[in-house]
C-alpha cells in the first residue's frame, strides 16, 4: 500500500508573567505585548467599568489601533453565539491575520477569547487578562477555552495557547470576597496535590485573601498566587493538550463537584463545590487507610479557616457514585478519581470498583462527624 | 518580573494512504482505521447515494457502532450553522472522547467536518475520504478546515490534523469532467512548482483523466495521483500551520484566481480559475525574463491539452493589480506572487512594486497573443 506519514506538529510556548497595575496610568505591559498590531479587546460589563475602558483609553491615547468589546456573559450564556459575535466585531474592526484579540474578564469571557482567537483566519494570536482569583490561579492561565452547546457543559471549545498571560494581581482588590474564596479553593487543590510548602502558606496567609484596597494586596498573597499558578503550569505542562495521560493531578477536587454544581441548581459557586469534593476526597483516603486522619483534618481545618464549605446539603453517596461513573465515561472507563496521601502528594482512584457506595456513605457520615467534632470520626 | 515560559507544543502525525475500493465489499480500510470506536459518517448526498450508504451499510453489518449523517453542502451553503449541525448530531449519537468522525466528499465536506472534529470535545479523532480529484491531490488532504463568515470566505477555521486520509482513485469513475479537469489544474499546479517528472507525466497521461469505470482509471492516473498528492504534502509539510513562513510555492495560482472567481460570480470553477492564473504568470514571468518562452508555450499547451482554459473575459490588469494588493494584506504586506522560472522551479515576486499595472496589462495581451498563435507573442 501506498502511504506517507505527515508531521503536523505545532510548536508554541507562550509567557506567564505577573505584572502590577494594567489599569494604572504609565503602565506599558499591554501595549508591549500588543507591539503595534491591530487589538480588540473583550471584556464583561463590570470589568470594562471599573478596568477595561481605562485599558482601552491609555492604549488609544498613545495611539494603539485598539477597539473594544463589552461582552455580557456568565455560565448560563456561554454559548457558541457569544464566540460569534466577537467575530463579527473583529470582521468590523478589519482584524488582519496579524492582530491580536485580548480577553480582560473571568474564565467564561478568556474562554469565549480563546474560542474566538482559534477560529478567526484559522488563528490569532491573543493575550489573556485574568481577573478573577480563579482566573489567576486556574482557569486563566492553561490553552483551554469551551462553551456550553445544547444543555452540555463545554461540548464545543479547543486547546489553542495565548501568546501571553498577564496575571495582575491588584485586580482583587475589587473582587467579591466569594468570589476569592472560589480562587482560594483552587490554590488548596493545587498545593494539597503538589506543593506542602504552598500549603503551609496558605495555612499562614489564608485570610489575607480577601478585598484590601488599590495596592493589590499583601505581599504574602501575591507570593501564593504565583507560586500557586507556577505549580499548576508545571503540573499541566506536560499534558497541556490532555493526549498524554488521562491520570491529572489537577482534576483533585473535579470529580464530584460538577454534580453538585448541577444538583444545586448552579446555586453552589465552582470553587465552593471544589472545597467540598476535596474535604470528601479526604475523608474518603482516610477511610480507605490512605490517608492519616491528623492530615485529613488539617485539610479541613483549613478550608473552614478561609471561610469555605467542606459539605452540603445536596451531598449524597448516588450523587457522588454517579459523578465517579460520569468520570469514567470521560476517561476511557476510569473515574481516576484523585484522592490526597499526604500533604502534596495524590492518589488515583483507578477503578469503579476501589470505591463501593456504601465506602462513599461512609464517607459522607464521617464528613458530617468531622465538621461536628463527634467522635464519629475515623469509625 | 516574575515570568515563567510554558511549552505548549501540540506533537501529531498522520497518514496518507492510498487505498482501492472503499466502497466495494470486503474493504477493511476505513473498519481498520475506526478500530472499535463508535463513529459519525458525513457525507454530501450525491456521495452518499454513490458510495458512502454502501460503506455506513458494510461497516454496520460487521458491527460497527456507526451512524450515517447526509450534510447537504456546497461553497454558498459553507458556513458555521454546518458544522453546528454535525456537532448536534454527533451529540444525539452519544460520541464519546474516543469516537471518530469520517468526511466522505468534497473539500466543503471534509473542511465542515475538519472543524466540526476540531470542536467537539475540544477535540475528536477524525478521517477524511476525498472523493473528487481536488479532493484527492489538494483540499482533502491538509490539515486545514474553514466556513465563510458574513461573506468574507474561509474567515472561520482552524488548523487540526485528521487521524488519517484515504485516498481512493476509484471514486473518480463517477465524477463529472468539468469536476476532473479541476483537480487537473492542482496537479499542475504541484508539478509544475516542484516536480519536472510529475509534470512529464501529465503532459503524457493527462487525458486519460476521465471517468473510466469503476476500475478507477489508468494506472497512469493512479500514480499521477499519488505522485502530486506526495510532492504536495512534502512542499507543505514543514509550513502546515502556516506560521514557519509566508512563502509557499502551493500558492502557485492562487492570487489571481480568487479575485477571478468572485468577479466571475462563481460561475467559473475553482481549478479553471487556477489554470488561467497559472497560465498569466507563466506569461508575466517571461515578459519579465524570468521563464523562458518555449517553457511558457509548454506550460500554455498543457492547460489546452487537457481542456483547461487558460483566459477569461474577466481577466484585466485592474483585477489582478487588486487581487495582488488583497495578497499583500494577508501576507505582511508582501504579495509573494508565485512565478515560474522552470518546469519544476519557483520565484517569489516580494513586493507590489514588482509587477507594476503595466506589466500585467502587457502579459495579459501577450496571453490573448500566444492563444491565438498571434506575433504578438513576447511582444
Amino acid at each position: 500500500m501506498l502511504r506517507k506519514t505527515v508531521a503536523a506538529h505545532r510548536m508554541k510556548e507562550y509567557e506567564v508573567s505577573m505584572v502590577e497595575g494594567l489599569a494604572a496610568a504609565g503602565s506599558r505591559d499591554l501595549q508591549d505585548r500588543i507591539r503595534g498590531r491591530r487589538a480588540l479587546l473583550v471584556a464583561t460589563p463590570t470589568v470594562a467599568k471599573l478596568y477595561a475602558h481605562a485599558i482601552h483609553a491609555a492604549l488609544a491615547e498613545r495611539g494603539g489601533d485598539v477597539s473594544m468589546m463589552v461582552l455580557r456573559c456568565d455560565e448560563s450564556t456561554k454559548a457558541l453565539d457569544q464566540v460569534v459575535a466577537v467575530c463579527n466585531e473583529a470582521l468590523r474592526h478589519g482584524l488582519d491575520r496579524r492582530a491580536v484579540l485580548v480577553g480582560v474578564g473571568g474564565g467564561v469571557c478568556t474562554d469565549i477569547v480563546t474560542m474566538a482567537a482559534s477560529w478567526i483566519r484559522r488563528g490569532l494570536g491573543y493575550i489573556k487578562v485574568p481577573t478573577t482569583l480563579i482566573g489567576l490561579v486556574d482557569s486563566g492561565i492553561g490553552i483551554k477555552g469551551a462553551v456550553n452547546f445544547e444543555g452540555k457543559k463545554s461540548y464545543v471549545g479547543c486547546f489553542y495557547p495565548p501568546e501571553s498571560v498577564l496575571l495582575d494581581p491588584t485586580f482583587l482588590a475589587t473582587l467579591p470576597q466569594r468570589h476569592m474564596r472560589s480562587g482560594l479553593a483552587e490554590i488548596i487543590k493545587t498545593a494539597l496535590a503538589c506543593d506542602p510548602e504552598l500549603f503551609e502558606l496558605v495555612e499562614r496567609h489564608g485570610r489575607e485573601f480577601r478585598p484590601v484596597g488599590p495596592d493589590g494586596g499583601q505581599p504574602a498573597v501575591r507570593r501564593i498566587v504565583w507560586q500557586s499558578t507556577v505549580r499548576l503550569l508545571e503540573a499541566m505542562e506536560p499534558n497541556l493538550h490532555e493526549d498524554q495521560t488521562q491520570e491529572r493531578v489537577a482534576d483533585l477536587g473535579h470529580t464530584f463537584s460538577p454534580a453538585l454544581e448541577s444538583a444545586s441548581g448552579f446555586t453552589i459557586p465552582h470553587g465552593e463545590a471544589v472545597a467540598v469534593d476535596i474535604a470528601l476526597c479526604a475523608v474518603l483516603a482516610t477511610h480507605l487507610g490512605l490517608l492519616a486522619s491528623a492530615t485529613r483534618d488539617r485539610i479541613l481545618r483549613l478550608f473552614q479557616d478561609v471561610g469555605l464549605p467542606c459539605w452540603d446539603p445536596v451531598l449524597t453517596a448516588g450523587l457522588c457514585r454517579s459523578a465517579m461513573e460520569e468520570a469514567a465515561r470521560h476517561r476511557s472507563g476510569r473515574p481516576n478519581l484523585v484522592v490526597p496521601i499526604a500533604i502534596g502528594d495524590t492518589t488515583f482512584m483507578r477503578d469503579l470498583e476501589s470505591v463501593s457506595h456504601d465506602d462513599l456513605h461512609a464517607s459522607i457520615r464521617q464528613l458530617r462527624g468531622c465538621l461536628e467534632g463527634s467522635p464519629a470520626i475515623g469509625g
